[in-house]
């Protein structure tokens, strides 16, 4: 897993993926399962839907850190897995045979098996809207992946992966960040 | 376009296409492309990133009304020019060749040509966060479309549109909202 530039990290989470959200409480790692997040701005700004309906919860309030991994297609069933039991009860790290890795700044681990990570702090919490405001502090990513195709949740219980591709770069350069 | 019912609005958002905005000022209407988006709830509650760097801005602040409309790869480049030019000196609407119909609830049209079209009206605006609260009020769908891929911007000027399908539906079943 090689560092990856942080100003491009919002690349990894604007096209919608299903991303896996570690966190370490203290006491052990957790993973859960998301698609409610949102890209803030192009300086790994982001922000995700949660709330004390899911496990990780509390360990995102207390420790206000986490890494977005980011799955591919492969994936898919560990995905689906890992957002059908909850931290409470079960180790999903020994479960789905995910191998954690320390990351640079945080204590929630990276993913190995994953695309790429993203460690971020918890900036701001608006618990009235069960918002979690992130900001990314490191990310790295796996390019010698076969497969790199994010997922996509429709919410239905199915889901798409990344399929034909457009480059319209030269179109955009009038509005991308310099030098992405 | 046919009537879709409002529980199945959030399943266009969660799997993080490229939307139209389209809103209405009092005097005429307009759209912009926005993939800073995220799914609030099940009950039609999104999220919404802007702010006053775009033209549609006021019209969201002063109407308190859109409808995000969900067009497809078929579409890229209208999706693409769209965000390359201002209301403020453009109609969008002649100019990509866009039909605008009338929605029921709100005043901003929907766009005839794109796969479906949400009316939403904007519950709050956290302007610190640059963050827009909007919830769906009524719900239409083109099922006939050839096309009915969605496009997913990475942000640095290339886009994937939807590819490989998988139904896991069976597995996620005591997690799905009732009846979806």
């Amino acid at each position: 897993m090689k560092p990856l530039h942080l100003s491009r990290a919002f690349t990894l989470i604007e096209p919608g993926p299903v991303v896996l959200v570690t966190t370490h409480d203290g006491s052990r790692p957790n993973i859960m399962t998301i698609t409610w997040t949102m890209v803030r701005g192009f300086d790994a700004e982001f922000a995700l839907t949660t709330g004390p309906w899911n496990h990780s919860w509390e360990a995102l309030r207390g420790t206000r850190e986490c890494v977005l991994a980011i799955p591919t297609a492969d994936m898919i069933d560990t995905v689906v897995g890992i957002g059908m039991c909850s931290g409470a009860d079960t180790d999903k790290f020994a479960r789905f045979g995910l191998t954690p890795l320390a990351a640079s700044h945080v204590r929630a681990p990276l993913i190995k098996e994953c695309l790429a990570n993203i460690e971020c702090r918890v900036e701001e919490i608006v618990e009235r809207l069960n918002l979690l405001i992130l900001k990314g502090v490191a990310a790295h990513m796996d390019g010698h992946r076969a497969d790199q195709r994010l997922i996509h949740a429709v919410g239905d219980g199915t889901f798409t992966a990344d399929g034909e591709r457009f480059d319209r770069s030269e179109a955009m350069r009038a509005k991308l960040p310099v030098g992405l």
